[in-house]
């Protein structure tokens, strides 16, 4: 995600109708411009309580402790990965990562950009020639993406202060931002990823593609289970949560509805995942949780549960299409971040592995 | 490698004094310019033969066949993968990629740049901001990089003609070329790779580091794999085969020597590689290979040999390190490149899993 | 302009119905496929024979020699810089380029992106803060573009030969290619223009926009020349030409059509502007040239004329609102192009001072 | 200049040793870390009091008004141009820019990347071909580069608040940031310059190149003055102001001399510039300004004072090697910054016209 070109004002004098129009902008657009007027928080539920939460400090991590920038990833131990080999049982590789192409949808504004450079002259006896490739891109943010944990942060202090914009561990804007990368959180922190993943097929278990807006509820996630013959009790603490919307069958398709919103997970299900002790989550969707969020307060808030203040990792615009036509909805989930110094995230080629 | 910009000239009436200053330059500026006399063939040895093949057609690969892209990496089977996942036995994972970072050495003029983006007003109750990075460099060709089928061709007509200009199993650069990605042989043909790889410590059983031009000979091999207490006969194919120098202590220590030339494979091993069924090699070098090869009218022909006209990827600046330290000679290798479409190769995170 | 992608067929047994999917998937993409069925040659006139000329050598140039690489920009003398500063009158200055931003029509697959890199912590007393922008474009071809001589070229000899194909003064590609900068005929060869420009405003003289496809010929141009009050007989050597369409107004306003294709100057009025020894041409289009050409055998076939064969400079994407809007059909024109070693063109802020 | 990756401490207790190591860094690395030990500021002169005014108010501008964001720039009206256009005597053209190369010296971390795509298939019976060039870099920071009035500001509250952080009329950080192009004070604003340009030779009137950290005083201005037999009452509001150390000979000669520091222009001749009504100053040098400056707490300072406070714009890398061969001190200046939408500065093709 991308959210610096984005504008929410805090106006409590704003009237509803500047916020309306602004929604209508987001829809429109593609983009998410989560208003407020401060009237509509007599109407927050439980996740506008949540929300109103985010000052509160969610640091030092009690597990990984104050010093950690490696977050979930934490969990994957040796026996973390002996545990999960044994899920390896036919040797069949499924392709989850889509490939990376311009013509991909993108989040606002952002692109992928490759050029080839030209053959020319051959070298030596043996006639040697040869040419590469120059890609200019949020490398860490488009096509199939893993949000590391210096992508998104809080602001804990007054509007535009660096100083209380705090991301996983506490750590500050002000002490991590660096033009040419990240000082602190950078991707390159992330341990390599080698867990059991559990995949929720809430488009199969619906009947249809599930649409934008739509959340992903704590009973459709124990219903798929039921359906795919899989148990709650089964899941273990550093295992990877996996959803399929449907969402994913307009990649390239329908660019301007994928980027319109998405379905997804809210916070019921995030804390739920939280309290399962994920590693990370993924989706068919560009940001996993639904856009925009049933409480019109709040904005990508699954994202500010999971990444700053829980260290728990987004793998977004997945496909999990090979599974689902093999019924496979365990596997062994590894991907191992590109260690791009300073980065927000990582391309990749994830892979399941059954 | 980048070759673009280097010359080669063919003219038989070019001086040997002009070799050598072309010989001198690619030592001094870390850039390759391999140069022939006419008159120098006489002294060409077995490579020389070797390299003289370089026009007969290597295609339709014989195993693989004539519409293959993905080369060698067909090896990588459910039989293979359930197979190499025995040497799964403690659980740890080492990391064998190299942290990106624009002070890495580089070959020629090739570079990595990172920009992050700023931070802004924040997003909803929740508060939430964001900011993403923004990366320009030639990703399949610089830091850790796994050479892919479109990079390395050879000229088999007339210097100049595209048509024939001749990449993996005979498809031309003529065919292949666009601006915006190769239409043929693009990364994200390659099937992910997990395999068994064994690493020859070459600079363990020397007890130095390699020196640039010091060519890694079959007897070294062998040697490696009695003094680690391998056999030759466990070798099967689809496996990988890494190589360590000791050059990679260089890496960002001393960046003008590491690319004034570099120890590694030469033909002699290359082809053993090859005969033993290799899915990929890899190194601690950038290159893999002896700069400047011992056959000084030879330019990187271990790339020609294996990648156009055998179809095994190559893995570039590794590190070892790890392994090393623990006596790991012999594990799991992970590497799934990002499918960018009609890149050359891919960056990412490769790992060896014991 | 940036043909890479595009692929012509010259084989004469292709079907028509192959040529007019083609021609589709031009209309449609903004891209152009100019084919050619070997019978359509029939039906080609006086542009079409002086396409076939392609192959006709077309160097040394006759007045700026052999190894000139500045083209019609040496009109540029104190002599004429003196002689054009005549028309500095009134001292108004019209800015007749276009704003860069990311939201461009572009030709083909080419992009504009900037980034802005954040502001973090002050130094000194004087407490100073700053920041770039990352800019990733064509920037030559990218925007109000000034197309220079190593743009351009024609194949002479047979398809994929680069030693035959050949730029101004029958510079070869094999010569001047360098995946880092062309060797030859780069940007920086050219002179600054400070000249004297005239516009014809064919908009103007028909009292409507021009459509795609709409040529503008030497008719429109003298009777352009009659309701502006201009005589031809004041057109010196080393002047500069504009042409305005219309075709401006669609700019970010409709920029799918404004890819289309477009209305321009074919080979008649070309041919007029060689012979008045023009430095430069240009229009509120984004080739100056009629799009597609009349001949559907033709692929830009002014371009061809122009730069390879006459060194002539077109700078295209112009905005002459301004100008017009005073009345103001005559003035010094002043473009020094950013000297990019080895660029194929340039971006910068042309003005017209009256 | 970038400065986002240096960290200047505001500790008072920090000791004196730190603050000369953090010197000796710059002096090594080409980095500025002006740094402040609280104490320092007894030894600071008229220019350091001249610093601690920093958070005085200088908005709104008093001559442009509150709303403008072309400071400086608007001096350059028609009767400007008039008045310029006189000093056209002979027509000659000096190119006082310099060829953008990626060999260029780079302030900090800064790059220049060019790369050209490939020719492939030509197109029509008129068989072109075509090329581009793909650039990446920091377009208005690099090489002869025009600063704009979003480049540098001033943290005129607590460090890290961006509300604080004022630019030219006062704007804030946080009112332009934008990932994807500042939305204030973008270079697109600044009205193209075409004046009356003033230079003086100091490293002409010393005999010698200037030295890393040596000040070109007020009284060398004059000297120069009366040296070039100018006189100080001809300079009118608008000129712009040119300096000439004898620096740049060591452009692409010795980069890492070059980047250590520089001499020029302090704040005494910084106040001047302003008093005499200066559109822009330029410059030999990266700065144009002494670096460091000889009182240690500064950092930039003529920076700050002419670019955010007085909205002058600065021109740095010139290369006035054909004036002064020619003894030409006063000359036309033009230059009409590309509009970048959004960007901290231009790159382009200054001229000087005699």
């Amino acid at each position: 995600m991308n959210l610096n070109y984005l504008r929410d004002t805090q106006d409590p004098n704003q009237s509803t109708q500047t916020v309306d129009e602004e929604r209508r902008n987001f829809l429109t657009a593609g983009l998410v411009g989560g208003a407020l007027a401060a009237g509509a928080l007599v109407a927050g539920g439980a996740q506008a309580q949540q929300a109103t939460k985010a000052t509160d400090p969610w640091w030092p991590h009690p597990k990984w402790g104050k010093d950690d920038q490696a977050g979930a990833s934490n969990w994957i131990t040796p026996a973390k990965v002996l545990d999960s080999a044994k899920w390896i049982k036919d040797g069949k590789i499924y392709r989850v990562g889509r490939v990376y192409d311009s013509g991909m949808p993108f989040y606002g504004k952002r692109t992928f950009q490759i050029r080839i450079t030209p053959v020319a002259a051959s070298f030596g006896t043996n006639k040697l020639v040869g040419h590469d490739e120059f890609v200019a891109t949020e490398i860490g943010q488009t096509g199939t993406q893993f949000d590391g944990l210096g992508h998104i942060g809080v602001q804990t202090g007054n509007e535009g202060d660096l100083k209380e914009v705090r991301f996983y561990n506490g750590v500050t804007e002000y002490d991590m931002i660096d033009a040419y990368g990240l000082k602190k959180l950078g991707i390159e922190n992330c341990k390599p990823i080698f867990t059991r993943g559990h995949l929720f097929d809430i488009e199969g278990l619906k009947g249809r593609m599930m649409e934008v807006g739509e959340e992903i509820k704590l009973a459709d996630v124990r219903a798929a289970l039921q359906k795919q013959n899989m148990k709650e009790e089964d899941i273990k603490e550093g295992d990877a949560f996996f959803f399929n919307t449907g969402w994913g069958k307009l990649w390239m398709k329908n660019n301007d509805k994928y980027n319109s919103g998405e379905p997804g997970i809210g916070l019921e299900v995030a804390k739920w995942v939280i309290d399962k002790g994920a590693v990370m989550t993924g989706s068919d969707c560009w940001a996993t949780e639904v856009v925009p969020n049933p409480d019109k307060n709040l904005v990508f808030p699954v994202h500010s549960e999971l990444i700053p203040k829980n260290g728990i990792y987004n793998h977004e615009n997945l496909d999990f299409t090979g599974l689902i036509a093999d019924g496979k909805y365990q596997f062994v989930y590894i991907f191992s971040p590109a260690p791009i110094k300073g980065a927000t995230g990582s391309n990749g080629g994830p892979i399941a592995l059954t």
